[in-house]
């Protein structure tokens, strides 16, 4: 998505260890008019798939979780990474290695929000070696739900996430995958 | 706001420990086409205000601050809770205490995107002793920012937050009032 790969190469910022931030418009900042286009292009590329919940796990893909369900008008159900005694009942549970801060945490989802009858659309801000995406996708596979595919605002191509889910018959659609990124070469996508 | 109260005591559950559960519509599953709503009605309270930003925290406040932003057309900027790697550059920071949690904890947001020119209206889920509410009014005051006001969804009217609040002479709007509530008598509003 062209809208999305100039905004990145003119926002976004290769950062020590191959960090790209892009928390000026995506992840702690949200330029909520922006993303709402990105809610669009999903909701283009998925419209006729028949979502009835958009699932994302906590923080950063709540923002554009909800901006993408406003065009579906479904709910959204985030996994949550805290224990917290504000989640009533049974759970789902998996777990996600996170690279950025080197360690295993559990996500929890509540029973009561998913369920066989849902047809699921995941959302989230990055995929890099999916460990996020396929958490998510175990969630959904334990409700008995269906998945019809999983929005990715950016995709580390260069990295094995995509690969891997699209080899388990997902199908995935990011809206930018980056190729290579280096601190002095700058940022290059994915000819498509 | 009749339509919030409604969905309260239609979906909410009063749990032990005088926790007000409404996982089902807000804080873990997010009915977004509803919330959308309550954005709407923030955008009613607020849209003479040249409000430039809209402030929360993660993770819960995330979803009603970016469907409000979208009436206001802003960009959403919302406090970390985590140390992250992902925050470049310098932060203003503030203490939150935690009644659900049990435990302190810091908040973060980045010094790029609160600044002196900015007019901002802090959003958020719940307000009950106003420990969040008076962290976030401290980063606005840190950046030199000025405050429209607060929107929040569920204000517990018997706690003390909102009042201390509003004597330090910030506005604030919630769209429902809990008087009381009891595991047997249900819950009541202010009357307002």
């Amino acid at each position: 998505m062209k809208l999305l790969e100039d905004r990145i190469l003119k926002d976004g910022k290769v950062g020590a260890g191959n960090v790209l931030k892009v928390d000026s418009f995506l992840n702690h900042q949200i330029d909520v008019p922006f993303i709402s286009e990105l809610g669009r292009e999903f909701y283009r590329l998925y419209k006729d798939e028949g979502i009835t919940k958009v699932l994302t796990i906590e923080a950063s893909g709540i923002g554009i979780a909800c901006l993408t369900a406003a065009y579906f008008g479904v709910p959204v159900v985030f996994a949550k990474k805290t224990p917290t005694n504000n989640i009533s009942g049974d759970v789902y549970t998996a777990e996600v290695y996170s690279y950025t801060h080197e360690r295993t945490y559990a996500i929890r989802l509540a029973r009561d929000f998913l369920t066989s009858e849902d047809r699921v659309l995941i959302i989230d801000d990055f995929l890099a070696k999916g460990s996020a995406l396929l958490a998510l996708l175990k969630l959904v596979h334990d409700a008995g739900a269906s998945v019809a595919g999983a929005g990715i605002v950016i995709e580390k191509a260069y990295q094995p996430g995509g690969d891997i889910v699209r080899a388990q018959g997902v199908r995935v659609e990011s809206l930018a995958r980056v190729a290579s990124m280096d601190e002095t070469d700058g940022i290059r996508f994915v000819e498509e």
